[in-house]
């Protein structure tokens, strides 16, 4: 979609970002222009972008409108970086309530020191991930800020979509004999990340699921058009999104053990470090819940797209008790999954 | 607006924020709810808000979009704080662009150990500074990373509004001849953020000028609806606005240094350190460029508003040299207003 760039001699001098570029002169426009709108090509030159959509103007359509600020450490991985992690993010927030999403924006935090290079790499990726799931990042801001008083890069983005008329993805529609669906591994993303901060000595070829659910959303709900609710299983992981949709909806969870896709690595890794897959964070799992009657017709949809292949049914909805989410375990007994209180793994995303 | 809510026993241990209430859990939750959703109220329980406005669906209109992160050091000062500066900033530009700002998102970046007390105070300043302006704060994000990682708080907003069918404000369309006009004195929140970092020794009353410029815009734009373009004033100051609209309109601008608004205080810290108000960041202050026959009722109607008090005329666009602003000064002369190569002061907004 990109057409092929000129090169033109850089104006940005030495390697890295000093305080210079954050206080509204030229030197921030040298920076902003070769490193940001001239790879994202926002439209027009306002600090704001003017956008018209047929889609928004439909009656019954809905805007959706979404944010989230990326901290993940480090920020460059093997499966991805703070950039993709990024934009994928803010798509699956969209993507997980029914949204198309339509337009982006990027605003980035920069610690004085940090190399261009590294700036190069994330816009690349934004960019690229952004095409790849048909959003445009129209709009954007950079600030500079000393060092030690940021570490490295801080991302926020938030996402505006369209919700087509007549779809109603929420928890609270989930109802008793739902069944629980999910595309493919646990835990990638946070074992990842464990591995990579380098201080556990940990060699391991996993790599982040970051990628982005918009496609494999529509997918299901072609499938499956009384899907009730999905949601991307984030910080906190399987089990923190399962508390949260059994609450809102008032109804218990029932997950199999046995059938959790789970890579022979990811397990190895939380044998070791003593923590539980089911809390790992992920950055391209979805959950989703439809009526019995359309989980099969749904799993194949899944198993169609890319984002879906290792697709799973991996438990139902319950009567009660409300709020509850409990595991069948591979030996036959029965384990509560509870929410965490804190944390496992600071900044994993 | 908002109801009385009744008063409910803290669920936060502790005065400061912990890695813990970053990572997904019920710390997590309860930080979101008792801090941050509990006061904006936005709908719904999902992550993401979904939003219908009329406005948007009818013929011509356009939909704005725009973002900025805050890092202003400190994070509290006279007149405001880092919570009021992210709204204003955010309803501020969608404003210049003649929209009409309806929704906000917010993410905050926390340092561990940053106090709660610190968090309510910019969340109430934001909430009150959205009412006042008629927005919504209707998303958000938290995250927390470790102690030295950042410095306190970050707040990044993004704004979505609707610019009527109709409307066209920007900065191409700056002709020669037409007026400039500014709603109000100078430099002020440059010069309190330079005087709130107490490494200066300086003793002033002035106060940030941070402030919502919406409801001016809709009166400039009664008063003259062929106004040309509107800029508020920030980083890089009065100056780097003009330069830029000089800049993209192909036009000169020239100003008048004795009709610039300017508080005898913000002269004396500008003489004290060196600086040159025309440079200071605002927070509050319009720029706006409008034909030379609608300039006396814009000026009116400037100051009949509450942020529009002080408007003053300050100078004219000419066909020549593109690009290029000056000041005819107090002695009669003329100076070249040339664009910042680096930064006057970090961390201003």
């Amino acid at each position: 979609m990109t057409m092929e760039r000129p090169i033109i001699p850089s104006r940005l001098r030495g390697e890295r970002v000093t305080l210079a570029h954050g206080g509204g002169g030229k030197a921030m426009r040298d920076l902003i222009e070769e490193i940001f709108t001239g790879v994202f090509q926002p439209p027009g030159t306002e600090d704001q972008a003017r956008l018209t959509a047929q889609a928004l103007a439909e009656p019954g359509a809905q805007l959706a409108f979404t944010t989230d600020s990326f901290v993940v450490s480090p920020p460059v991985f093997p499966g991805g970086d703070i950039g993709k992690i990024a934009v994928c993010g803010t798509i699956n927030d969209l993507a997980v309530g029914g949204a198309k999403p339509l337009w982006m924006s990027a605003a980035f935090i920069i610690e004085e020191g940090c190399e261009f290079e590294l700036l190069r790499r994330i816009v690349a990726s934004m960019q690229a991930e952004a095409e790849k799931a048909g959003v445009r990042i129209v709009t954007g801001d950079t600030k500079v800020v000393g060092r030690g008083a940021a570490d490295k890069v801080f991302v926020t983005t938030s996402g505006v979509g369209v919700i087509p008329p007549g779809r109603d993805l929420q928890a609270g529609n989930i109802r008793p004999g739902d069944v629980a669906l999910v595309n493919g591994v646990l835990g990638d993303h946070g074992a990842t990340i464990l591995a990579a901060r380098g201080d556990m000595a940990l060699s391991t070829d996993i790599q982040s699921d970051c990628q982005s659910l918009n496609a494999l959303v529509e997918a299901v709900l072609h499938a499956a058009p009384n899907a009730r609710a999905a949601r991307d299983a984030t910080r906190g992981g399987l089990a923190s999104a399962l508390n949260e949709m059994a609450e809102t909806a008032g109804v218990a969870i029932e997950i199999d053990e046995i059938a959790l896709p789970l890579r022979p690595e990811v397990k190895g890794v939380c044998e070791v470090l003593g923590l539980d897959p089911l809390y790992l964070a992920n950055e391209g799992t979805l959950v989703v819940f439809v009526p019995e009657a359309e989980a099969e017709a749904a799993l194949h949809a899944m198993r169609d797209t890319e984002a879906g292949r290792g697709a799973a049914r991996i438990g139902l909805a319950k009567p009660g008790p409300a709020g509850r989410v409990t595991m069948r375990t591979a030996f036959g007994g029965q384990r509560l999954v509870d929410t965490l209180v804190g944390e496992q793994l600071p900044r994993i995303c």
